[in-house]
């Protein structure tokens, strides 16, 4: 009789992913509520395929906790600062609690005035951005987020790395099928995409970023090794990444990708930076509905060929899960739950 | 003794430029109100620079009015429809016109409630968009603006042209400096650009573009004649693209850049949809000054080694400009001359 192989790919649920990841928060000093948000989050992005954001991350949040880098215990503060406006200090936490704390609020803001925004500071995101932007849609709500990250982007033209990988993702409700979602990086790949080819040892594309000597590479180690990334897109991408720095650091009141300083805490991974998400009631348009204006513009693009929307893979692992389950390495699962009782 | 060669440089200040492009269009059918926002705007992008939406654009301006398409004596309906939202109606006239209606109502509600927003709709923009956003951030708030076009893109994925090059232009103020301002379109390259290269018979990088029958081509020429421009940054200019589509027209009401027919208007130029503007009081949010926060990203930027931001070849011509005058070709002026009185 052999043993099991160690990596046998082992099934869980959804919520049983959501439960195992909150006891490993709660058992690495985060509060309650900070536990179920980013537990939900990061089980959202593993459901979803999203790897590179799933439980890829969890050594990650635990080192950036353990270094005291990161407040996993701050309760975010909202300040209600006009009939458009939110502003959250979230306290050196993280800010899926801080936007948690002011959904409601701001929902209800965009609803009465046709936009509102929401100025998140002072925090700490390490998580997909669509999570974040999706459930505004899902209550009919057009939403846009932004956020900074670390230094790790050469702006075009520049020598040296400044901006962060700073994505910006969009989400509004589409008649009859889920809502469209984007989510990506300013930067030509992401910083946990680039994490994952060179654990995967392959090759990354040509344009995805430098070497430490500032030169051209496809090898993802001499990336993360002091090299760094590059815009997608050229200037376009750079320029856009630019406004990713305004609007989540200058606007908010939180820090610059390149303005914090972890080098006293040994094990930090999370940027220390800010969130902007702008929430438009589109109903307040002129015309017929949103969703279903938005629901004829998805039809056209598949009419001329168009076979997969940006969330489409998302959805269809989603759908995936919610039938047969989530299936990881049993290695991994096994880890796992060993950070929950450790 | 010889004549003066017909294309001999002439010099006009930008005031004189402005003057003549305003009677050109009193002379072809154009209300007063809507002649002064239109050669201010063309003049502008002369001085700045930006040749293909300068004098350039003028005999397509007069093509489109003389071919009933655009309605040039159209008043636009500003209509107050939340504490930060409003919508225009432009009534088949141009954008430009209909943003100057609305202007002063919309600074108001962006200073009260700390965000709002602009639906215009019914409207033809035929221009450049960082003149509908830089002023914003002349009086300190952020502006964002998207505008759709017409049918000349491939979506990513897909056969056939669907979006517009969908623009997107954004403005922020900056201590003690010019505002930051881009314009980029969503395409990999704007469409007068290709115009421009057609004209003047030169190449156009790879990547821009695909010929009537699909194939990539480096001939502007195959690009406009049946073929299509593709989106920037490949999926992820075509998901911002697609994005410029719901806000410009979905949200507002105004026609997707595949939804309207000309056929019936030879002669037509300018796409019939529309256009969304977002303004944001910037210090609302918490922290120092915005307008500080920009320097200090600049001076970073340029710290890194980026030598010329977005705005800055157009604030090096305007400046250049306003000490020597815009230079351009007699026959040009000339030919100016002439439909200004003709």
């Amino acid at each position: 009789m052999s043993a099991l192989p160690l990596d046998s790919p082992e099934t869980v649920t959804f919520a049983e992913l959501v439960d195992l990841l909150q006891r490993i928060f709660l058992r690495h000093g985060v509060a309650e509520e900070v536990a179920a948000a980013l537990a939900h989050n990061c089980a959202t992005a593993e459901q979803d395929g999203a790897h590179s954001h799933g439980v890829f991350r969890i050594p990650g949040y635990l080192s950036t906790l353990a270094s005291g880098w990161v407040n996993g215990q701050a309760v975010p503060q909202v300040e209600d600062v006009a009939a458009g406006f939110v502003r959250v200090d979230a306290g050196g936490g993280f800010a899926q609690p801080a936007l948690a704390a002011a959904r409601e609020l701001l929902i209800g803001k965009a609803r009465e005035t046709g936009i509102a925004i929401l100025a998140i500071r002072n925090s700490h995101h390490f998580a997909a951005l669509w999570p974040d932007v999706e459930p505004f849609a899902s209550v009919g709500l057009v939403a846009l987020s932004v956020v900074n990250s670390m230094t790790c982007v050469v702006p075009q033209g520049a020598s040296k790395p400044l901006f962060g990988t700073n994505p910006i993702a969009f989400a509004a409700p589409c008649a009859g099928t889920d809502p469209v979602v984007f989510d990506m990086a300013t930067s030509a790949m992401a910083h946990g995409d680039v994490q994952i080819a060179a654990r995967e040892g392959h090759n990354v594309p040509a344009g995805t970023g430098v070497d430490r000597d500032g030169q051209p590479t496809l090898d993802p180690q001499a990336i993360l090794d002091g090299g760094a990334l590059l815009p997608f897109g050229g200037h376009k991408g750079s320029a856009l990444s630019m406004m990713v720095e305004l609007l989540s650091a200058a606007l908010t009141g939180g820090h610059f990708s390149f303005e914090f300083d972890w080098s006293q805490h040994p094990g930090a991974r999370t940027p220390w930076t800010g969130q902007l998400l702008i929430v438009i009631d589109p109903d307040k348009g002129a015309g017929h509905s949103f969703a279903e204006r938005c629901r004829e513009l998805v039809d056209e693009m598949k009419g001329v060929g168009v076979t997969r929307l940006s969330g489409d893979r998302r959805y269809r692992n989603r759908a995936q899960a919610q039938v047969s389950g989530i299936v990881l390495p049993g290695a991994e699962l096994t880890r796992l739950r060993e950070l929950a009782q450790g």
